[in-house]
């Protein structure tokens, strides 16, 4: 499985990144190490020493620094460049690593892994709910053993709720049987729109941690999901009964959620559910104790069709109608690296 | 290493498989997901969803059918076939799963995994022991980290007691001295009847969870062991000193064991060991707990073996006298293998 | 990674291997059984039944002969010769294991993996501090998840005590700073002496254990560190103030290490620090602690080296200065590769 390069990743909370310290994560295989300058910057450097490869992020802050624990070899932050070897009047020119271009945008820190010439922040994806003073929310992650790709299908095909999540985010198999819109998108980078209305139904198990429902409601879900692997969905109940205008007892969410490749077997999952106008903290926390119980339910049977895969690479599948979002997203992503292969070739 | 295909493996014990729920193992490499019917029909299905490739074992039961946990299609037991998808007015005909021929013949689930117009109860071992009132034991179950060859060359040869199991199923180096008949047999499937008396020794330490004995015994080991890999064994001890026609102090046992590969490597192995005319719940633990006392010592020799082998895999090996049995049997599963790869070349 | 072969590796401390017993280990791939005869002789064989495979080091001792837990092989120690095989007259004279060279040399037992003709107990290490009345100490082992040259680089630079061991045995950045002399030296193999002076700086904390200090004091280290992986270093510091003659507040120690490959990816490492003129139990105590931080310091350092380097195998590194002493051993090792090869060419 190849990945795209040139796109905004994301590769942690800002609240992991910690002040005066250093944090690695692993993005597309390649350990990168971040940092906070006193001035409040973020900085992704390679994690790897260039003298004998040790992961800098063992080592330890010196003001806007990082000096490498084996070897003392000391690296400038902002500029990657080593400005110091223990018992040499001046640090050889070629000793530098890699620095990664770094977008933090409400609570999101982004990295990019391609071409720097080309990191453009109009590329990032409108995860505004993640710092809005209307929405409430707790920061998620969870990290699963399986390739990326059976993530984004399971993210664009909501039939799922109606099963996986049945005693959490679904409660009724009309989420499966509603067929949704699908249409391009831009947000950030290109995607789908898919929008799924689901008429008369009880509110989903969830909910209930919210307040109490008088009877059926009107569910919708409509959501981009765009390359190279974020969702932004805005998604609601409205009671049934509940007369025209009143909007008193209608659910609004909006959830951001975003897979990064850990490898080419392993993937990073962000992501976080925010309420509309409810602020109590544990309301807020039931939403999110429910959104980590329904991610699991994900992740179980993701991985367990992962090892199902496993066994024979080669073998079909059969793609039926909930398949048409991820078929026309894997489009995408081929015409992406298709692209990202011709820009390489020096005309 | 190959396996034969067109031969019955047991795959579980019957009280393995609840009423109502599914149940998942893997045989040959090839996940299976076992049910009960209403009827009380057991049935084995692959356990892959066509569509996108989930364990239908993570589903649920709707009658005798199995719904998908991930997107919902339903499968109908008795055919493979899927009955439903969500949102479909009528299912793909293409959409099925392979059903595997299943025989139940007391206690033991067999699964066929070769041609199904060859799947013949004729060919079932007989394991009379596992369900005959003269006979009392407990179901057993190992799992092994190796394959099943290394197991079976244990099985055929009893040698291995004056060693590996001199404190509970042996107890005389008699036994490794003894030298054993070997004959051909037909016991469902070709294989060897192994015959083994060993006289005036004493009881092996195992006898005297059942009562004393006065002093040494004479011993027999009477066992077919047929492919793809089932002992079945009358043996027992009888007190030297004993008056002729006096059989009260006779042991009587009568085992039934299975190995079946789970993958190349890996490997499932079922047994029990009969005690003819002893009921006593005590007793018939004692047995058992012997069993699983000794059946771990030899899983231990054995990975220990494997590992060993498996740091030079083309190093040859010494034969001696004692692998008379297993070299023999190697030819018989060497036999089988190359009549399936004929039958399976269409004339 | 090649190894050479004709030398002599640490294989276990001599309390290791017990009086009537067996203990195994793996060196170069080869697990071997170790044990001590009735007349104190320690003796190396392949751990491998030449029957079917077995560790023999599951069998049991029968006097100077080991048999094979499996089927009753017998094995004499002293020639690897099989003198009994159950049931047979006479045991085939091809039957028999590979017997190792073995040195036992103050608590060390070496084994010799390479031309039996060539095993010359002149090629040892001077260990001499292992078995000597004025020095105490007590015997160390880790093992590592990482190659062995990962750990001899380690080793051939004492730059990182500066910084991997800040707060145990190094305790100033100018032992980085001092740059050593290195020349060539012959201590049993070839090797290198490396001499590091590091002058009037705070005792490293590790001295603490040991006594108090008034003010900084005089470091050095001087150590052979010689094929196939073996560190003998004297080291010691002395208080800046003390008067010419008084030595009442030196520290005196001598170190013995080695690195024994186990697999291509994993490593023995055997380890002493012995404190001259000190047998006060409590401090030989605490110096062996402090050791054992450390190597743990180191251990983690390498490991987390090693994953990185694993990620790109052949990207290169950047040598600097502190490296000279690891390049010129590598070159001594591949010399060595080269001679072994010569040697085994048939003229």
């Amino acid at each position: 499985m190849e990945f795209i390069r040139n796109c905004w990743y994301v590769i942690a909370w800002d609240h992991e990144i910690p002040h005066g310290g250093l944090f690695t994560r692993t993005v597309l295989g390649q350990p990168i190490v971040l940092l906070r300058t006193a001035a409040g910057e973020v900085i992704a450097l390679e994690d790897r020493c260039p003298h004998r490869g040790a992961p800098l992020s063992k080592g330890r802050r010196e003001g806007d620094a990082v000096r490498c624990g084996y070897h003392g070899i000391m690296i400038d932050a902002a500029s990657g460049q080593c400005i110091e070897v223990p018992g040499m009047a001046r640090a050889p020119d070629r000793l530098c690593v890699r620095r990664y271009p770094v977008a933090v945008q409400r609570h999101w820190v982004f990295v990019w892994m391609g071409d720097d010439a080309k990191a453009d922040k109009a590329l990032l994806p409108d995860n505004f709910s993640s710092a809005h003073p209307d929405y409430h929310y707790l920061p998620g992650y969870l990290h699963y053993d399986t390739s990326v790709d059976l993530i984004c299908d399971n993210l664009l095909d909501f039939t799922h709720l109606s099963y996986v999540h049945e005693k959490t985010l679904g409660g009724s198999t009309a989420i499966a049987l509603a067929r949704p819109q699908i249409e391009p998108v831009v947000n950030g980078m290109p995607g789908l729109r898919v929008t799924r209305h689901v008429a008369d139904v009880p509110p989903p198990p969830y909910y209930r941690r919210m307040r109490s429902f008088p009877g059926n409601v009107n569910r919708w879900f409509i959501y981009d999901f765009v390359l190279p692997g974020t969702l932004l969905m805005h998604s609601g109940g409205r009671p049934v009964e509940d007369a025209p205008g009143d909007e008193s007892r209608t659910v609004r969410l909006h959830s951001c959620q975003s897979v990064t490749p850990e490898t080419a077997t392993t993937t990073h999952y962000f992501f976080q559910q925010a309420l509309q106008g409810e602020s109590d903290p544990q309301i807020v926390q039931g939403i999110f104790d429910s959104l980590i119980t329904a991610f699991n339910e994900d992740r179980d049977m993701i991985t367990a069709q992962a090892r199902n895969l496993e066994r024979e690479p080669g073998r079909a599948l059969a793609p039926l109608h909930f398949d048409a979002a991820l078929m026309q997203f894997r489009k995408l992503w081929a015409q992406a690296l298709a692209a990202e292969r011709n820009d390489s070739i020096p005309s």
